[in-house]
């Protein structure tokens, strides 16, 4: 039996996503979003929205970059750190000695010790309400190499990205493959 | 060590989620995406992006409106089967005999056998380049009763979403519960 629990932001799973950028004076910062997703496929794009109010707003509004840093499980504390501390106030890099790279491709900087880094250009800026949405076309992604496979695929158990639960505030590490894409549905063919 | 992979859609991970609609004659119809999230908290609002070649593509422009029906992980091969067949061809609700309910907010249908259910009026659409975006005010939610906690929050491992791997093509449950957002990165504070 279903009931009706109003309008929200209930969408299961969200990613954690670390969002680098730089400011005017090219401080390097970084913070943590749950509100994003990849968009375009063609160009290769990906969403991140964010409130004014955010240090890394004006940032990415400056610069007109941003990467997304994705964080391994090991990494999980930190991650959300960057989510809770605020770069108008403090140096989130410092604070947790995790090092910000420049990165080649963008006018931004991306967490070191992460596995998976998209480097992004902003071509759509969208106003919505609370949260404005950046699309940035991903010109290239760095990956550590003990994430990939031979054929230089993600691995999802060595990348060991987290998603979040918005209702309990929880944090969720994978677990198992429950099967491939474009497979196991097959049976249902008529 | 990092290496470049160029560019490419692998933000790790992203959402399975199935998204109703009705086609102008009132056929029920769902499809699986994983190119989405949450944008926007006031008003909450979750992006859809879609191949205009897709038969949902002409539902929601037509409708103005869909829902996002959250799959747990009983139902992997049946949301696998959404993102396969075409809804131009076959009725997907037929063919796994999983039930299309109308919405009683939005113009859409839902999966019924799915815990966790968005429903969503489009407030923007955005053509980006192969993909387009929808974005919709979620107008409301229904949970299950089974997902939901004493105080009506949506229960991670109840609701058992899952998620996909782009590059190896794999869905992958979710495992623990590894930290509390807001609070595990505390110890970083000075």
């Amino acid at each position: 039996m279903k009931r009706s629990i109003g309008a929200d932001t209930l969408a299961y799973p969200t990613p954690v996503w670390c969002v680098g950028s730089y400011d005017a004076q090219g401080k390097p910062n970084v913070m943590t979003i749950a509100w994003g997703g990849i968009c375009c496929s063609k160009p290769p794009a990906v969403t991140v929205s964010l409130r004014k109010a955010t240090y890394t707003y004006g940032c990415i509004k400056e610069r007109g970059a941003y990467t997304v840093s994705i964080p391994s499980t090991a990494y999980a504390a930190q991650a959300d750190y960057f989510g809770i501390a605020s770069g108008k106030h403090t140096d989130k890099f410092e604070d947790t000695g995790l090092t910000p790279v420049p990165s080649e491709t963008v006018d931004a900087p991306y967490v070191g010790e992460f596995p998976l880094i998209l480097a992004c250009k902003v071509i759509h800026t969208l106003e919505i309400g609370l949260h404005t949405q950046f699309v940035g076309e991903i010109v290239n992604i760095l990956a550590g190499e003990e994430i990939l496979n031979a054929k230089g695929q993600v691995l999802m158990d060595k990348a060991a990205p987290f998603v979040y639960g918005t209702g309990t505030r929880e944090y969720w590490a994978l677990g198992e493959t429950i099967g491939r894409g474009f497979d196991i549905g097959k049976r249902f063919r008529k």
